[in-house]
């Protein structure tokens, strides 16, 4: 078995990119001890590449160990940054490790340690400048360490207080530098912590709102972690696309409620996974905002893989979106999809309800009242089928490739 | 047994209110036709008094059956308000039932059907009305089959576009009218479709902030939709609190993620039930925006029971509610729970993380950079036990009353 | 939209079967009424045949109406007799409503009441006569009333103890009325109840060995009712094969814990469909028990289709799993697989641990003790890398069509 | 703070255990390094000795390190026992850590590879010896890596059948060394595999029937693992009294489907670890088998707690048990529990529903046929309310110290 049994996605025009931390996951878990040695980021680069990876992402300390001297820093920077020259590899998000080490274990930018606090918004504020300098678009924030395991252990309301407060203050700090870069808070709803602070993509548009600095602050979600609280992954990136908060997404697979799984796109739940390809990349069936940043992988290769394991799943990620996008252009393409669509109403459902200029109030004059014929019109209403089983054996057909 | 052998609230200062929907369930289920009669909303009324509450909800066809003409109706009403009068009941909410009929198979305000919407739009309104003339200061809408089985069954740019001017229209009509009125989303994950739109309390408020008249528009978080999602209740309405936005709550019981069951207060997750009770009694911890609106029980007696069942459980979510609610007090003035609190560093979370004026780059500047000094100083950092095991065991004492 | 859209399985041999309350469910749902005619057995008969299937199933209370009249009772069932012969439609099962009725609200073997459970028995006895006369070879108990809200309310000894006597019982009458039918237990873990009795596969086989009529009870599983539970359902059916008591098979698609969804076959989760079609017609790689019985379909067509989707979601149920039946085909066949396989060890795991006739006490002997050297044995074996991803890849692109 | 600010439950004969890896976990998580220091075996003995705790558990590993010398070995053994006999604690249970090391990556007796399982086999069996010499009555087995992230990576049969060989393996050579002791088998649905085989109690219980030494094979349930699966533990566990499997028990808490929690007992689900402790302490209502091992807590202290924390929530385990012990206690006692009881008809469950020497085919006969009758007695019968609600508010109650 070698990664050049799988096909490659080479051709594809789709950017793929990959974090340092997904193919370099040493496979260590809560039960068991790392079944593979730690990967060296410049040869990750490389085999990415090689793989048709278009870039990479990292946190801080995946690149640069924590507490390095200012010098062993800036040689590893340096050697990276060759590696990327020489690949064509870019580095188009970063985020920071603010959940590894043991101060971090009551929380970040939300611990109930105000020194932790500020320690955690240096780490962060550091990592905004490297990416910077790397030409990143898009720095994300995964909170993970953000949360508790108990209500008690934590004030709410000012943990959100803080909470908001550490995002705004990387969010001034990059307008303030004129970084143009774009803050994406990944959700998540449990593990580490028993339960974690907006913990699904619903939770940080809400929270977004309330920021100073919202504008420059979206969402990167992440397939498994929806799924881990039952939430249909492609509804909620359509709400955080409608509202123009999808900055950036982490694709992986998941089998529901349990632990975080990691698993390779479409190894999860492969239906899903064909309707978040196909939003991505064909849009909404009647038009709106698109996604336009990069399908990045955040997966684990599973723990029983060597190393040779490794790049095998990382371009089975590839391999599969590229499978799926391709079904999913057949399925927008195909006359019976149209015509099933015609006759389910998603075009229907672009109309607004109310005609031009109708006020509520005029509605209820036009139309009378709540008397036996709104009984009469209901039923005649009621009598319609839409045929949405069909929709959706039509996709599965093109999912299949029997279509 | 009859309701007299649990122990009265009556005493007690706290609002109670129940659905009139929620005594009145007649215990159908998807595998089984009704155990009980339907009631009486006047009986209901009635029983509710004498048990201590102080007031009713109900969506329009729990009173007035759908397509009653206009005298039917007004007979009705009138029936109700004298029974209103002669107990002292209010009636501070109201919804619309925008399910039950088939002609909402796929949706009310997001059916794919514009007569659909339009028809759901004129039913809403006219509940609207109604609820006015009651009094009531808030209205609920949930949304229970704005959603889909099926990803491709919907556009959802439109779905989110139908439902926003869905929700606007309503908060037009209520400022044109001048109601004074507020609109309290309702978020559910699934059942009965398979998936809801504005699963929970997150996204109703990421919608919230996308609204026209989003000012009057906030939640009614309901206890077991969210554990439906295997989400933290207390969490949600805690953010939904600190964003200003819980503007009622539906309270009841559940065991996680599966169907809805609608359990009396407390029978599900109590520590959380108790969490949520403190957190509604006693505010945040170190203050900010207390929850002002009643306690409304929106629960099933289970199928199991007859009518005097009926009458005891409803009077079991107000002991419950009652008992958390003394167990909360005395938690809060436990010395020894205020000195793990402040061990836990709950009252340090109130603190800015940044000084005041303090800016982010100066304090990278303060601060130093990565090396090995900041690698120290989180050894130092991470020394501290927060004791968060501790006081949750302190307030497991009190809930166990044995404190 | 027409089923004739859906394209034909007739040709295939696979022998399916569709409960009669599957495409006659008219589609009441918690929330709401019945969007959909109650459908005649005989025309389903009909329409069943017409598409490809070969067998029906049937509770006794969705052919002839609970309380009718023996001669009304006769009527009935001889209409249907008709239309078997007409069609050549077999029915291969029969089961029991111990569920819809008022007076099963507690239970029905295993109610609290002795008049209920007497009387449950009866209904039960009387649909295996019935069952028997049809040729029926197996006869499903769901239990789906058998459970609790709440623990105090169960004596959970007698419970169980009901339980068993009940379906010994009822293995006892046919065994002395030399029926030659078997039973199927179908677990489930809740929903009608809060918690239901013999909840998963696993309960089923361990209740199973406690009874005197064990030989002639097994399992009827139900994809979806497993995955309620966060159960990996081929891996359950797997062990109830290995165990000899997969009776039986209930195929539908469901999303995980939620409420039971009973979606088309395949439109839950598509690769966990793949891995069941593929065990069911290719049996265990290594060989071993095969299931025999029929392809029972146990689905609901979703409430907002009108009668002809239910019809084109009949077919989509026979349509996917044809399909993915030539596809687990083609994956067995395909070299690339069988070399995948044989790399990750899977004929390997078919041979024993020990050799023949060695201890384990000989084990100890010969490999000696726990010291350094089991710790580099360890280093050594540990060193393998198994392949895993790269097989599931296989997996997945022969689902795909794409191999 | 201070472990000696929890309540003593020092005064209680209930028999607490711990496993020395629930104290002495070091706090490293799948996001995060080790925020502890291991602990000494020898303290932790001294320190549940003193909190209270009648005995310890342990893994091989978590004593002795793997891969130690025999002298290293005997040495660290010799030192354990001194440590026993100073303070009087026993060990009544050990297990064998099959899951830490990477060569288990694919299972230890049903990996794979041949190799892997014989090594296994042998981890298992050495660590029965240790377990024999030190008196340990019970054997635990936690298949933990047994079990696969795809279904393609296993062959079912033969891996059930290596189980079952492996199982029998080490039960032969507990009979044939003569040690008395049993072997039960802890099942656990995920985590760290995607799924694990016999996922829980009902699959361990099927499994057991299948063993050619299953007599002296039972379980291990623990509370978070059944949880984790959405699984009613209370109601899991009785199933395994009721056959006479119940050897051991894990108590501690979790919140549902998500991952391994292992809270302090009674920190998850409140009323369930009630009714567990009701039915641990005073067996089922109507009299039958009791539980008679040890109560063991298999939990982890949070990550956020530093050793003294530590100390706290390992007493906060055996307060939590005694507190609920009393309220069963009460609970029990009190004559209106027990009219309520009487008639929601938990005695009457007792009855067999077959007289005494009736056969089904004589209660047919004795009741008549289907007819209208029928119908009528389900009216009559229907009627009953069974009063389960008021039942679960006087458990609330008692539970609450408010009865």
């Amino acid at each position: 078995m070698s990664a050049s049994t799988t096909k490659s996605p080479s051709s594809s025009p789709i950017q793929f990119t990959f974090g340092l931390w997904t193919v370099g996951w040493a496979a260590q878990d809560p039960f068991g001890r790392a079944t593979r040695e730690a990967l060296d980021p410049v040869e990750s680069v490389h085999r990415l590449a090689e793989l048709g990876a278009s870039g990479v992402t990292f946190h801080d300390d995946d690149l640069v160990p924590f507490g390095s001297s200012a010098s062993a820093r800036d040689a590893v920077i340096e050697r990276f940054r060759a590696a990327l020259a020489e690949t064509g590899m870019v580095v188009p998000m970063v985020t920071t490790d603010t959940f590894s080490h043991p101060v971090f274990k009551d929380g970040a930018l939300t611990s109930n340690d105000r020194g932790v606090r500020r320690l955690a918004l240096r780490k962060v504020l550091r990592q905004v400048e490297l990416g910077a300098s790397l030409g990143a678009k898009t720095f994300v924030m995964w909170g993970g360490r953000e949360g508790a395991e108990y209500d008690g252990a934590k004030d709410y309301k000012a943990a959100y207080d803080r909470f908001a407060e550490g995002v705004d203050s990387v969010a001034a700090f990059i307008k303030e530098r004129g970084y143009g870069m774009r803050i994406a808070l990944e959700p998540k709803p449990n593990e580490p912590r028993g339960d974690i602070l907006l913990p699904t993509v619903g939770h940080a548009l809400g929270f977004i709102a309330t920021l100073e600095h919202g504008d420059i602050v979206g969402l990167n979600p992440e397939v498994g972690h929806e799924q881990m609280a039952g939430l249909n992954f492609t509804a909620g990136i359509a709400q955080a696309l409608w509202q123009g908060k999808l900055f950036h997404i982490d694709l992986n697979g998941q089998h529901g409620p349990r632990f975080d799984q990691d698993l390779v796109f479409g190894h999860g739940d492969l239906l899903s996974a064909f309707f978040t390809v196909d939003l991505l990349e064909n849009g909404f069936p009647g038009g709106g905002p698109r996604y336009e940043g990069p399908r990045h992988f955040d997966y684990k290769p599973s723990r029983t893989e060597d190393v040779e394991g490794v790049w095998v799943s990382a371009a089975a990620n590839m391999e599969t979106y590229s499978l799926l996008a391709e079904r999913a252009r057949s399925f927008r393409a195909d006359p019976e999809v149209q015509e099933a669509m015609q006759s389910s109403g998603l075009s229907e459902l672009a109309q607004p309800t109310l005609a031009e200029g109708e006020s509520p109030a005029a509605l209820l004059e036009t139309a009378g009242d709540l008397g036996p014929e709104i009984a009469d019109e209901s039923e005649r209403l009621a009598a319609r089928g839409y045929g949405h089983v069909h929709l959706n054996q039509l996709a599965l057909r093109h999912v299949l490739g029997a279509a």
